[in-house]
C-alpha cells in the first residue's frame, strides 16, 4: 500500500473495466427470471396463432342478423359449438346462410362466419329471454344445436381478434440487454419459446475474516464479537441478483485464509472478504491474497488502496486464481463493509449479470437534520438516511461511527458529502443514494 | 354467477377480510431474507460488546503522551500486542505508566490504557520516520516489543468506541412487522441472533386452464395457443416473495381438474387458477370448483363475480378444500390476468407474509398521448404504459385489447381511468400503478 489515495470514482472505474458481463447460458424460462437477454428475441409466430373471438357468444353471417332486435329477432340454426382449443366446427364444415356456430372465447372463427355476437344478445338457445350466459355444455348438451334467437346486429368483424393483431412473425418481441421479469416470461411463453439465452446469475462468495468474529448462536468470550458481515453481504448480493454462497468467519491466519479461498475458487464468479484489509499487524488478507490460486499461472493479483471516502478507506481489489476470479477485499467494520458492497461490489454483480445501468438510483434530498453535518476534507462521506419522497427530504439516522449497525438496519438511504463539503447546513440539498 | 357487477375494492376487500397472515416459524437468517418480523427483537448484548479501537495504532495512558511531537516524541516500551479476538494483553497484564500496547481495530482497550493513537502517528516501532502501517507480525514478530516514538497527543478515550454506544441490552433492535432485508440480517447476526420468528413465504400453485394451451416449445396446432399464463404468473408471484410452483395447462375437464387441484391442495398456501370463469359453455373452473377438497368438510366455495373493470371481468373468489385455502380464479386472456394478479392475487400474497401495506406505490402523473383514452362507463379501467418520472408523465403502449401481451412487457405502468370516466384528454392527470 502505497501512500497515494484514490478517489472513489477512480476505485470503481477500476472495478468495472476488470469486470467482464458472464458468459450465456441458455436457460428454460422459470430460471431466466431476473437474467438479462443477450440477443434480440424475434417472433416465429403470429400472435393471435389465427383470428379468434373475443367473447362467448355465436359466430354469424353479418346479413343474417341485420335489423335484428329483442321483438324482432333473427332465429339462426345452431349448427355446433367451436371451443378454445378446437381447430374449427366438427367435420370441417362452415357457416352458411341462415346458420350460426356457438363459439367461445379464444376459439378459432369457423369458416364462413363474418363476426361473433356475444351470448348476453341472444336467448342462448333457450327461446326464453336475453341470457346471462351459455348453459354449460356437460350440462345441455344440446345447447351445441336447435335454435338460437339474435337480438343485436353486428358490424364485420365485431368481436373477432384478428391473426397477427398483437405480434406478426418478424416482430421484435424483446431486445438485447432486456431484464426477464414477469411479463418477459409471459411474451417469451406466448410466442413458444422454452428456453431463452441469458446471462447467468453470478455466483458470489462471501467470506469474513477475523479471530474476534464467533457464529451468532455461539457464547461470546473475551474480546470476541458475532460475525455480521458474511450474513449481511451475502444477502445484500442474493438481493442484487447473485447467487450468493456465505463462508463463516476464517481466522486471521494466511495460509488458512488462502487454503479456503482458494478452495471457493471452483464456485466463485466474484469473491468478496470482509476484514484484514487496514494497517495493522494481523491484516492478512493482503499477505494471503499475494499467491493465491495456481501460482505458475498469470492470476493477477490483488491492489491494496486507501481511497478517499469515508467510512470506507482501505479496500482491495484484484483478480486470483487461474480462472482471474475477481476479488473485493471490504474492510471489516460493518458499516465500512456493507457501504463498500453498495458502491463497489453491487455494481460489479450487475455487470457479471450483464445489465448496462448498474447504479443505484440517486436524487437530490434537503438535509431534514437539527445541526449542521460535519465531514472530513478530501473525503467524500456515506451517511446512512431516511429519505421522504413526498417531502423530499433525507433526514440521518445514527452518526458517522462505522460500527453504529443498528442505525444502518434503520436507514433506507446513504447521504452523500463530497470531497469539498467539509459541513452541510440543514435545509440544504445533498445527493442521496436510494437503497431500496 | 348472478347479475350483480362488484367493484374493484369491494372484490378486492372480500379477498383482504379472508385472507389471513400465515403462522409464524422460526427460521434462520438466510431463510428468514425477505421475510416479515412476528416479534420486536430486543438486543441481549451491547454492541460493541466491550471497549474496543476503532484504529489501529498503540493503546496508552493520557499522561504518556502529553506534549508528543515528531520532534519530541514520547518514548514508550511496548509491552505486547492486542489483537482482535485477544481477551487483551498476554497474561493479563495491564498497560502501566511509560509503556504501551499495540493494539489493532477491533481489539479491546487493555487494562490501563486510556486512549488509542493510530499508528500513523507513531513511528511504528521502527525508530525511522512516521509509519505508514503496522508491520505485518508474521514478518516482524518483534513489533510486539521494544519501543515506540509517539508524535502526537491524544485526548481521553480517543479512538476507543464504547462498550454499548451502539445498542445496549434491553434497546429495541427491530419492530415487529420489519422486513428482514440484507441490513436487518447484519444487524440480528451482530446482535447474535442466529434464527428469528417470521411468517414463512407463502406457497403459491399457480395452475392454467384451457384445452386450447400448449406448451412453449410445442409444435402449434389448429386452434391452439402457447400457455403463457401459468408461466407470467409464476414468475410474478416469485417477485412478489412467494415460493410459486408453476402446473402446466389442464383441459377444459371439470373432473380433471378438480383433481389437479385436490392433488396441489398439500403444498399450497394459496391457489390461482386462469381461464375458464366466463359465460361459455366450457367454462369449467366454476363447475369444478364448487365441490373441491373434502366434501364432508365445509370448504367455503368459490364464488363468481362479474366486476365492473376492464380488463378483468369475471373474476372468482374463495377457499377450497378441509385447509379453506384461498383460491383466485383470474380469467384467461394473458392481459386481464396479468392485471388481476396484480390488483388481487399480489395483495393476497402480501398479506399471507405479514406485511402490513400489500399495494403497489401508484402517483399521479401527466397523460401524454396524442388522442383522448375512451373508457367504458361504469367500469375502471386498467391500461399499460410507461412512466416517466422525471417528466412526471405516463405514456400508453399497445390497445385496450386484453390480448396485446407484448405490449404488457414493454410497460413498467398501468393507467387508472376511474368508473366515471369515458375520456381522458392529453395533458390532464391520472393514477399510475408503478409496476417495478
Amino acid at each position: 500500500m502505497s501512500g497515494t489515495i484514490w478517489s472513489v470514482d477512480e476505485h470503481l472505474e477500476d472495478i468495472l473495466a476488470a469486470v467482464k458481463p458472464l458468459e450465456p447460458i441458455e436457460l428454460h424460462l422459470p430460471d431466466a427470471q431476473g437474467c438479462v437477454l443477450v440477443d434480440d428475441v424475434v417472433v416465429q409466430v403470429a400472435l393471435p396463432p389465427f383470428d379468434n373471438s373475443s367473447m362467448d357468444g355465436y359466430a354469424v353471417r353479418i346479413s343474417d342478423v341485420e335489423g335484428a332486435s329483442e321483438e324482432f329477432p333473427a332465429v339462426l340454426t345452431v349448427i355446433g359449438d367451436v371451443a378454445a382449443g378446437d381447430g374449427g366446427l366438427p367435420d370441417g364444415r362452415s357457416v352458411g346462410p341462415g346458420e350460426a356456430a356457438r363459439i367461445m372465447t379464444g376459439a378459432p372463427l369457423p369458416a364462413g362466419a363474418e363476426a361473433v355476437v356475444p351470448v348476453e344478445w341472444t336467448d342462448g338457445g333457450t327461446g326464453a329471454g336475453p341470457a346471462e350466459s351459455m348453459r354449460a355444455h356437460s350440462d345441455a348438451p344440446e345447447g351445441a344445436s336447435g335454435e338460437v334467437r339474435v337480438h343485436r346486429p353486428v358490424k364485420p368483424r365485431a368481436h373477432v381478434r384478428a391473426k397477427g393483431s398483437d405480434v406478426k412473425p418478424g416482430d421484435l418481441a424483446l431486445r438485447a440487454g432486456s431484464v426477464v421479469g414477469p411479463p418477459q416470461i409471459g411474451l417469451l411463453a406466448a410466442i413458444g419459446r422454452s428456453t431463452v439465452r441469458v446471462r447467468p446469475r453470478p455466483r458470489v462468495v462471501v467470506l469474513s475474516t477475523g479471530s474476534e468474529l464467533a457464529q451468532p448462536g455461539e457464547e461470546l468470550t473475551g474480546g470476541r464479537i458475532y460475525d455480521s458481515n458474511s450474513f449481511a453481504l451475502t444477502a445484500a448480493a442474493r438481493d442484487a441478483g447473485a447467487i450468493a454462497y456465505r463462508v463463516p468467519a476464517v481466522a486471521d491466519d494466511a495460509e488458512t485464509l488462502r487454503a479456503t479461498i482458494e478452495d471457493q475458487l471452483i464456485r466463485a464468479d466474484i469473491v468478496v472478504t470482509t476484514g484484514g484489509v487496514s494497517v495493522g499487524a494481523y491484516d492478512v488478507v493482503k499477505e494471503a491474497l499475494s499467491s493465491v490460486g495456481d501460482e505458475d499461472a498469470a492470476g493477477g493479483g490483488v491492489d491494496f488502496r486507501k481511497l478517499a471516502m469515508q467510512p470506507g478507506k482501505p479496500q482491495g481489489f484484484g483478480s486470483i486464481g487461474p480462472e482471474h476470479t475477481p476479488l473485493l477485499a471490504l474492510p471489516g467494520n460493518p458499516v465500512s463493509s456493507y457501504v463498500s458492497f453498495e458502491l463497489f461490489v453491487r455494481p460489479a454483480i450487475l455487470t457479471l449479470m450483464g445489465l448496462e445501468d448498474v447504479h443505484r438510483p440517486s436524487v437530490r434530498a434537503t438535509l431534514d437534520t437539527d445541526a449542521a453535518l460535519s465531514s472530513p476534507p478530501g473525503k467524500r462521506q456515506f451517511l446512512r438516511g431516511t429519505y421522504d419522497a413526498e417531502a423530499g427530504t433525507v433526514t440521518p439516522v445514527g452518526g458517522p461511527g462505522s460500527h453504529l449497525i443498528a442505525a444502518l438496519a434503520q436507514a433506507d438511504a446513504l447521504i452523500v458529502l463530497p470531497e469539498d463539503v467539509t459541513s452541510a447546513e440543514p435545509g440544504t440539498e445533498a445527493e442521496v443514494i436510494l437503497l431500496r
